[in-house]
């Protein structure tokens, strides 16, 4: 646990949340700061910075746990969709320092949701630069 | 194997793709219509049509493939955060039905990053709507 961390405090009990679900190795809240109704986080238990240090086992369990609870979305709240979202870095968007998932529920009806498409789909990219920076990253994987 | 799923001709062999690195379970590959520089995405080999359905093997070898990855896009790519985006259901911007996670690099350089901020991260959201939903939420759950 660190200390100063507010999803730590929320883990322990230390600061206030709507609880959703909890399990051996994740607790799972409402963000306050919903982008839709019903949007959630999913974290470990442990604390873990962001995507890059968090530990295999926590990251298959904050996976599998917004599974869980993306799928009970349609029933429960009547959601017609689900985006799971992770920010790793503040240039992604992270503003909390503790590896969490967004678990979003989408819907039709736009009262209950606020999002928008954070990238134009339908336009193609170069396709030299993508097989260049293919390249460059099986090279850095050792992929042959 | 599903004959008409792209995603699964893509796997076999069958269209073309720049591709980025194979396990046992998944197959890795570049975003033809990329949000930023390096937009790739991980499947798993095996057909499922979504979040909802997707085997929990196959989500967990999803998840620690794209941290894999997303980790070398620091080095590899320069990047200077990674976003990890799954889409379930057409109203949560699913336009190929095999389950995929989105990894998106991301780079203070906008030449290279083309995403907006799919919300906005500072309204703060009704309490008691909240409330309300994170018990219908632990209710469908069966959590106390």
């Amino acid at each position: 646990m660190s200390s100063d961390c507010i999803f730590c405090q929320i883990v322990a009990g230390d600061a206030p949340s709507a609880p959703i679900a909890e399990t051996e190795s994740t607790f799972a809240f409402m963000d306050i700061q919903p982008g839709s109704d019903g949007h959630l986080l999913v974290v470990p238990k442990r604390h873990s910075t962001d995507l890059r240090d968090v530990p295999a086992e926590d990251l298959s369990a904050v996976a599998l746990e917004s599974q869980r609870i993306a799928k009970h979305a349609f029933d429960a709240w009547g959601a017609d969709g689900v985006n799971l979202l992770n920010c790793c870095g503040a240039e992604a968007w992270q503003t909390v320092f503790h590896f969490h998932m967004h678990v979003i529920p989408r819907y039709r009806d736009k009262d209950k949701d606020r999002l928008h498409l954070p990238f134009d789909p339908g336009v193609r990219g170069n396709p030299e630069l993508i097989g260049t920076l293919a390249a460059s990253m099986r090279e850095s994987l050792g992929e042959e």
